[in-house]
């Protein structure tokens, strides 16, 4: 991006009828202490870096929210390399040169701002969030101690209160993870700690086999956090789902009933809202019967779905979580906050810190001279955590409730529109009747394909066609849509679109299947 | 902050001698998409909000820097609760009320970019690093699969190359973490997977007991690790140290074989390069002959220390390491990264998938059309991740080599100087003779307690002295610096001065002594 003068950006201001008198100037500070330094803040040079960098960074967020860049500007791993020139030499690097690496970094990475990133379950920036996020860095401190983070300890208590009275939880606490598969592990932790206190200092080995239950649409990260955790991954059983994708609760009944007949500990349950391909909702007022019946910690991952509770319209999908012991929910994905924003929630409050305390006295100091249950730093197994809650709260406060609502319903009316079409076009089928989420799948069938036998040799060559129109599409720059198989189903790959952006418009579900047509109709 | 006008910026440029034709000036852009929209960064509002902040982010920094600002403003938590007004309405936040909240966060919070901020073990903000966390959120993705994080990948890979070389690990290879506990945690996890592949499947429960080793002055995240992953906190042992904390290999070995004869699986030693309150620094030669005996993974918490390894002076401290399995390295502590900047290495290249590897179909398709090597989700536990590594790229790159160096060098020679002081100066006693790293810890004794008998009575009056003085700097705003007992050695409460800030100055170290002696001396 080259720099334009005064000059022009006056005529641009005029152009935008804005009052030149209502706008502030930019300003140089100066200090005297410390400017002559290279890497200080109040040298000049660094100044007009970072001021520099913020127009650069700006405008890349206007060019993608308005598709005016395209949405990838696709390398291969060996080309890229060459392009990025990523050495670091034994002398510094002038405040130019850092200044064109992180313009170097805008340009060759993707825009995930831009209304045509559905790659994702997340897209789409929100200023105000974006706003927290930069200010948390500047302050650049962790949440454990109100002493270095007071404003973040009460920011967080204030939010964590208001989401746990949202999913009906009266006397809930929670506390912000890094990532959904995190917090869905410390569901597993509370849950194993609840049915043997004694297993925080006595570790695994000294009980019956414990086992995990979710179904088989349900998110990768109970096998990973089941093996993390010591549970074994072969102890995760997963529950049969209907053909939309939700758990049948009575299997998980009898896989529980099982279980104990095995001599085994049902530990944990965990109910999905809104499942990773499908975007699948199991009814948890179900999950929950049999939960309540067998005494089994219910945990429900709603890291992709927690949105819909906001929305009047989609609350239902959630009907009965506040009978679940905790939930992961990702305000970075429905809702649009920054990556990373993941809450975890729990009913038990106290529970936390009482799986995790450890009282490490260089940190929690008893005689402090405040009142040391504001020290949080004990509700989790990190130490040190990263500030994610400014720029939620920045988020929300920004929109409102409403606003906040809204967003679930536009994500949830963009969806509908595309699969309104779909059902429409020629060439494309979808996975489902209808998606519970605003994740909609489908596979695209090109002119050779169509009305003809569809046996094992027709999927075969389906299943050809995402990835081709993948590579098309990305090295056109046009749009980013993932697609996978689903063995669970037995389906080949499909695409997948996944619909968060604020900024889309039924106009963009159009231009993606005017795209794959474009692109697959002859493949 | 009160905004100044244009006339007002260009005075305090001449005063400076700053070249105006050399500056570029701000730009409001234009677009006509969405530019109707509240939350568009299209629309003028929102970029002037965000011009706004940007100059109140770094005017802060500034003051921060140059000690213009109080490094706290100190509020006991009901009184900042009311100062705060974090309620969120129904209804949308301007923009200005945005703009307004997060300067009254900036004002509320503390200044960890101040040199007078030793209380944590990071301190101070280097600018090329604050562009690249910022270019991070425009940037908003996951570090787990090349097609969304090119660029992150390709720079993850180089560093993770570059640090592991450093810790002499030829094959080695690493990944950014959520911090150092995770990071130690990954160690952990993969010690135990090397003893028997079968446990990530079949869980804890199938084996002899594993047992952990750490010296008594190691992190407690041994322990939070220990119970999170199913070892159990009791199959943790703690090894006695030496004078100045550094564990008693003979010892080690001794408890080793205990394990062993008990029927126990000695399972993973964690050494220590840094410990957490007196910055002692295992003996890694001594510890690797040991674990290479017995054939136990040796890990190295290096989590504040690493920093050392950068510097021909102080490296041999780190003598060692690449006899190691594995090295937790928080570049945000000695380096100034900013937080989180946690790096796990590990010498067995490919372990980390080993343990790790889930291949989620919806994320990580082997039919893409680039080699999928670079879709490096499955190194980890985590599915999203944060990407932390543009930000160590820009600060390491800003420095270069050498200048990472002199960071390590300018925190030791300022600590030495501290202690240098404090040994020359009355009411001042060092808990340590000597200190390997720059945490400096010390007693103040006020004048009615010198030239007393130190029997019980006295220490117990010595222990109430540090957090008074504490309660009144804190008070004052003019520094922070954090105190603890140590149990472990049997210390009362004493001062913990850490010296990270590449703004600190001896001037500082005087600063500090001075301001204790004036609350403390009458206490």
């Amino acid at each position: 991006m080259k720099s334009i003068g005064t000059s022009l950006a006056r005529a641009a201001l005029r152009k935008l009828k804005i009052d030149l008198a209502k706008i502030s100037q930019p300003r140089l500070f100066s200090s005297m202490a410390s400017k002559d330094r290279e890497d200080a803040f109040s040298n000049p040079d660094v100044q007009q870096m970072l001021l520099n960098l913020h127009h650069s960074m700006v405008k890349t967020l206007i060019d993608s929210e308005t598709k005016e860049l395209p949405v990838c500007n696709f390398k291969q791993p060996e080309e890229l390399l060459k392009a990025l020139d990523l050495e670091i030499e034994k002398e510094p690097a002038s405040n130019d040169t850092i200044l064109d690496a992180c313009k170097s970094v805008m340009d060759y990475s993707i825009k995930t701002a831009s209304p045509r990133f559905m790659n994702q379950l997340y897209s789409g920036i929100n200023p105000s969030c974006l706003a927290g996020s930069w200010v948390t860095e500047v302050l650049n401190t962790n949440l454990h101690t109100y002493e270095v983070a007071p404003v973040f300890v009460m920011m967080e208590k204030y939010m964590m209160r208001k989401l746990s009275k949202l999913v009906g939880y009266d006397n809930g606490d929670g506390v912000l993870c890094p990532g959904g598969s995190f917090a869905n592990m410390l569901g597993m932790h509370l849950a194993r700690v609840q049915i043997d206190p004694d297993i925080k200092s006595k570790g695994m080995g000294n009980n019956k086999k414990m086992v995990l239950f979710a179904s088989s649409e349900a998110h990768y990260s109970i096998a990973k956090g089941a093996s993390f955790l010591g549970f074994g991954e072969s102890n995760v059983v997963r529950v049969e789902t209907d053909k939309i994708g939700m758990m049948k609760p009575d299997v998980l009944d009898q896989k529980i009933q099982e279980c104990i007949q095995q001599g085994s500990i049902p530990a944990f349950v965990m109910a999905t809202t809104g499942s990773t391909v499908l975007g699948s909702c199991d009814d948890l007022n179900a999950v929950a019967d049999v939960c309540e019946k067998h005494g089994v910690w219910m945990h429900v991952d709603a890291a992709w779905g927690g949105g819909v509770i906001l929305s009047e319209k989609y609350k239902h999908l959630m009907n009965g979580v506040h009978r679940s012991n905790s939930v992961a929910w990702n305000i970075h994905k429905m809702s649009t906050g920054l990556v990373q924003c993941s809450i975890f929630l729990t009913k038990s409050s106290g529970m936390m810190e009482e799986c995790n305390r450890f009282n490490a006295e260089y940190l929690f100091q008893p005689d402090k001279h405040y009142d040391v249950s504001y020290d949080i730093g004990d509700k989790t197994v990190q130490c040190g955590r990263k500030v994610d809650i400014l720029k939620l709260w920045t988020l929300w406060k920004s929109r409102g409730d409403n606003g906040m609502a809204k967003q679930t319903d536009n994500a949830f009316e963009n969806a509908k529109y595309l699969v309104d079409q779909i059902k429409k076009r020629e060439g494309f089928r979808l996975v489902l009747p209808e998606f519970q989420c605003p994740n909609i799948c489908f596979w695209y069938i090109p002119s050779r394909l169509r009305n003809k036998e569809e046996n094992a040799d027709w999927w075969k060559e389906v299943s050809k066609i995402a990835p081709q129109i993948k590579r098309k599409i990305m090295e056109d720059g046009s749009m980013m849509i993932g697609y996978n198989p689903l063995t669970t189903k037995g389906y080949v790959n499909f695409f997948r679109v996944i619909i968060t952006n604020p900024m889309t418009t039924p106009q963009d579900m159009d231009f993606i299947l005017d795209e794959m047509d474009r692109i697959g109709h002859a493949l």
